[in-house]
């Protein structure tokens, strides 16, 4: 049942890169000849192949599954239609682009709905699903907003329309309606402020009254009632699917618990040889010292055997993260030991150890950033330059010496190696840089570029210093897997948005290179935007001419400042309608995936600031100390990678090793592998662990968690 | 104890309007003849009168408190104090304006700090403890965010500064570090996006990601953060202000349980008599039916006397709020009962209340909206509109026919209000401006502005009629006395902002009227403001001459969009270190007061959402039913306003009448008298109501709520 299931391997659909210029694309069949037409051969080719990738995972699944049951499950049918539409778009597309006539690739935005739909999508699958429930709720505020927006746009029209006013620009100020509507809802994004407002408020003061009400209404508090309602509903469902999904883990335990359970005495139990089998099945890579010490805290009276209870807890305990640290004696002890314990060396290791060492190396990265900053071109400079790499390089060979080196590169010692890669890198850089300087006096931009940014990404270790900030740091980093989740969905957003908006406006908007005379580059090759304010803000480059572009401007637009001058470029170019793709993208990406962000960013420094550890992580603490395998721990911030760095005994140093055991354990408190683990907790004060009671209550009719076996079960 | 404290009337500080054009202001004494000057004597009079009036008080408390707790409060000595320096301040600016020299009236940043001290700014007072108490846990958010810029800001001087880039106004991109410090800075605030990205975009597409990390970054994940810790601390102090204020408040009340206690069996008690004594004292206008409803909730087993848990518990009692309604016959009734209970009068009745009225007038409204929109100077048009008048005039009078007048004008029939005063403010402003029109052919553009603003607030009905926008404007009402709390914060910080800000930049920019022909206009009477961005924007109202124009203008920076723009001009005016002035407004308003604005909406949302009733009202509520004495109640929404509206028949209607008893109860149930309500109510889950062991953890040495016997205690 725990068996993993290879899914096949395949890669990404590749977004296809239309050609910048995007003038009069002519798609001429298979054979054509010309440069674009060739462009397009291939991306239909490699969209082929995904095709072709998608079928036989399908076609696969299929096999593995039982019939009723794939046909069954919405996922797989999704799948099947999209690549059905999309060989069917294909051939439409083909033959009225050889027979000359116009057409569209309305499949393209199907793409993204296949990434949903595989079954490593399951976390933006959950996003969507509680972002579709969230929906009638947000709706009916964003109805009473959208109200409240006409209502004072008609104000607005009997207040200014008669008076004669004029924009700064000379037009008529707030004559027409549906402007006026398009303009105050500009206005609660708060990009046309306080422009909006000047022309009334230079009129009279009390005119700015309205506008102020207006701001306090829309922007503040209705889009805080967004985040609310947002938030709240985001909240709920994700935790209805949470408690679902945890439902449906402990269902299946207690189905395998049926499968391998033995009489003993009154009650059903599970032996150890049965459970090892089991663990070394699910997790082949555990170690022996590691799933003993799991057993001992399933089977915490030493009767050889575990109920269902304890059973049922497996799933979750070989998800906590369990750090092994081998207790090992520096090599350099091993095999000079008489040199190594020689007095200067144990004086060296002592100043390395010691905090004046860190506030040292936190003074030489000062001093370096202030000559960062300094012209690099004064060959004085330069010089100093090398002298500070050598000084970060001594610093990672003495803590290299001072420290057992395979503690101190162990998995978990993110700032360990990211100094060692960051200043290796550098190093490699600037010799390049020097050999490319010396062999022909030429400067290789890029890799100075490079060189650049890994000299100030060094300066990035004086804030690890800093244990408030580690903190800060810490939690950011935790919430990252999770601020990953959001990136597919803003990406599969933004794809869609993308593909309707080339779709729209390719190659109405060009951009000309800094160094081009084109008399067209003044207004973005478009005549229709001369003395347009998008042409005199130099915004040609913000055009859906291809899908890089297109995102690049999808994100200014997510930024939201000046959105209403880069729609009026492409309503200019086209029509006015062409404001509703802006409008839609606005509610759609702003009001409701960015607050959706926010709040998850808000939920989990909620839990980082309030929930300890789970029942099962400190069972599981208390039996590493009870066994005396756990390593002291300064409880500075309840976090591992702090105390691994600060408490510098436990990194297996020359000194303190005699009397520890040569094999420790330490849980990475608050880490998770999954972001299924981080929901779980966020949500485990409400999930009783005694209850799974054969789940009567479970929802059948909710097809997503029952009807397909999980593949990728063992990583939940 | 509970005794009020009536404290001498007074009015708040007036903010002084200084002279508009700012022209060289000489102050010459008292006895100066210049306008300027006058206009100076004036302020300086209505300041020493206010002064006085907070002198007086002061004497006042003096008078009425022990001495030594007098001194002990640093309320008292901060008003001394203030009143001290404000005297000085004074005193010194005569003198040195008397004398011909430069004076500052520093003293005007203090005045704000009156009203906070004053015991009526309890809320102003706690919020403000409250951010002190978060802002250590903000400053660390706040150093690595400026630590962040900071680092980004040299990668973009390494990496643009020396690729002779120009900005679209032709200066050179990126080559001084703190100018990229301030443009990373207002990038941040969204408010010079994507125009700062531009030329170095246009350049390269791989720059672009610079901009895209440091927004995703700085934007983003550190904005979330700061709208998280702001909350997470606010909410905590909040939390803990709370619990000291209940403590308090219990404490008060054990120790008035201790004066009126009586002896009965083994427990102390108090009588009926004494208490029904001490609430008349407490609250003169309560009825006795209210008196005795809450009396028998006290005693709940009719025992004639109460223990002290119950009477405890008398404060929270008085802060619910009960409606009570005299279900009286409709005076026609009475007067006319032949014809009223006619059945072409019953008729009427029964069209009233049916739905079918309500969604008549939905549709007259929205008829109305359309004829609304059209041109107002059509005169089938302006007569359409005198017909509307009159149908929203008889659907008042057939009301009032149908329903109780009394009952439909209570004073919680928050929509009946609202309709009624719409109505006929809209019939005399249509009158007198006919009137006028008739007299000299003369329209008065204010009173036909105020017709307009009348007969668009008249659809607002529309939205009431539907249930669900109807629950969200209530909460949102219900969260308006906090808003105002609010409100009160951000003029405090606003005024001291003000202030400095009109010290700094008064008279530097000038604004000219419309038909102004000074040429000086172009460039807002200052020449260093020739061609700036400023200048062309029109933003010359936008200046700190006056308090008026000073708060639109902060306003306008708090809604951030261009502030970078305004900030410009009052640099360009002064000298580039002004933009400290407009950073630190920043950080403290948007960064921390706009934040627990949106955590206080967000939170009152939440408690909304998912806190029910207090145990106490819905004891409350229990007894009322208990006694038969509720009004039948569709628990629609759990709300009152709603209740009453949608069941027709709690209005006295003619029919219903006779098997009620005269007098009914209802609680108003989730809105409350005053913030603490809500505050206790948001934290009521982790205070025990049984819990008021005499205080002995009660910190003495926090003085805010021990030291001085609050005057205000009866509206807690």
């Amino acid at each position: 049942m725990l068996k993993t299931m290879s899914a096949p391997d395949e890669k990404e659909i590749t977004p296809e890169e239309a050609p910048e210029n995007g003038k009069g694309i002519t798609y001429s069949g298979n054979k054509s000849e010309t440069v674009n037409g060739k462009t397009k051969d291939a991306t239909s080719v490699i969209e082929l192949v995904c095709l072709a990738a998608f079928t036989a995972r399908l076609v696969h699944y299929a096999k593995v599954i039982p019939r009723e049951r794939f046909w069954k499950d919405p996922k797989n049918i999704c799948i099947f239609v999209i690549i059905l539409l999309s060989l069917v778009d294909m051939i439409i597309y083909g033959v009225l682009k050889a027979s000359g006539f116009y057409a569209v690739r309305w499949s393209r935005v199907l793409r993204p709905l296949l990434l949903v739909n595989i079954t490593e999508g399951r976390q933006l699958r959950r996003a969507f699903r509680s972002i579709r429930n969230a929906l009638p709720q947000i709706l009916y505020v964003f109805l009473l907003f959208m109200f409240s927006v006409l209502m004072f746009s008609l104000m607005a029209l009997k207040l200014f329309g008669k008076r004669g006013l004029k924009t700064i620009e000379g037009r008529p100020y707030f004559t027409n309606y549906l402007e006026i509507v398009f303009d105050l809802y500009v206005l609660v994004t708060t990009a046309n402020s306080p422009d909006i407002m000047m022309p009334a408020y230079n009129f009279s003061v009390f005119f700015a009254v309205f506008f102020i009400i207006y701001i306090l209404i829309n922007t503040y508090i209705f889009m805080s009632v967004f985040l609310a309602v947002v938030y709240n509903n985001y909240k709920k469902y994700l935790k209805e699917e949470v408690r679902k999904l945890v439902r449906a883990k402990r269902h299946k335990m207690v189905r395998a618990f049926g499968v391998l359970q033995e009489r003993k005495g009154e009650e059903p139990v599970v032996s150890q040889a049965c459970w090892n089998q089991l663990v070394r099945l699910v997790q082949p890579d555990i170690s022996n010292a590691h799933r003993e010490l799991l057993w001992s805290v399933s089977d915490d009276n030493n009767k050889g055997c575990i109920g269902k209870v304890a059973f049922v807890q497996l799933a979750d305990l070989l998800n906590i993260q369990v750090i092994m640290m081998k207790s090992r004696p520096h090599p350099l002890k091993t095999w000079l030991p008489s040199l190594y314990l020689s007095s200067p060396s144990r004086l060296v290791c002592r100043m390395v150890q010691h905090r004046a060492f860190v506030y040292t190396y936190d003074l030489i990265i000062l001093v370096n950033a202030v000559f960062i900053g300094l012209d690099e071109e004064d060959p004085l400079i330069a010089n100093v330059e090398w002298a500070f790499l050598v000084l970060y390089l001594l610093e990672i060979l003495l803590k290299l010496y001072s420290f057992e080196p395979r503690a101190f590169f162990s998995r978990h010692q993110f700032w360990n190696w990211f100094d060692t890669i960051i200043v290796i890198t550098a190093l490699i850089a600037m010799i390049i840089n020097s050999a490319l300087k010396l062999s022909g006096g030429y400067t290789s931009r890029q890799i100075l570029d490079i060189v650049f940014i890994l000299r100030i990404l060094r300066l990035i270790r004086v804030v690890d210093n800093i244990k408030r900030f580690r903190a800060i740091i810490n939690t950011l980093i935790k919430i990252g897997p999770t601020i990953l989740t959001f990136g597919q969905l803003i990406v599969v957003v933004y794809y869609i948005f993308a593909m309707v908006g080339m779709e729209l406006f390719k190659g109405k908007i060009r951009f000309f290179e800094a160094n081009s005379t084109d008399p067209d580059k003044a207004f973005c090759g478009n005549p229709l935007l001369k003395n347009s304010v998008f042409a005199k803000h130099n915004y040609c480059k913000n055009n859906f001419n291809n899908v890089v572009s297109s995102f690049i401007l999808l994100l200014e637009l997510t930024v939201v400042n000046q959105w209403h001058v880069l729609s009026s470029g492409f309503t200019a170019v086209t029509h006015i309608s062409a404001r509703m793709f802006f409008v839609l993208f606005h509610i759609v990406v702003v009001i409701i995936i960015i607050n959706i962000f926010i709040a998850f960013v808000l939920e989990a420094f909620f839990v980082e600031y309030t929930v300890d550890q789970s029942n099962l992580q400190s069972s599981l603490e208390n039996k590493i100390e009870e066994l005396e395998l756990g390593v002291k721990q300064e409880k500075l911030d309840g976090n591992l990678v702090d105390a691994m760095e600060t408490n510098d005994n436990d990194m297996g140093t020359s000194e303190s090793t005699k009397e520890k055991p040569a094999l420790m354990f330490k849980i990475a408190c608050k880490r998770y592998k999954t972001v299924d683990g981080l929901l779980q907790r966020m949500f485990e004060a409400d999930l009783d662990p005694e209850d799974f009671a054969e789940d009567e209550d479970f929802d059948p009719n909710n097809p997503s968690n029952l009807n397909f076996p999980n593949p990728t079960f063992d990583s939940v």
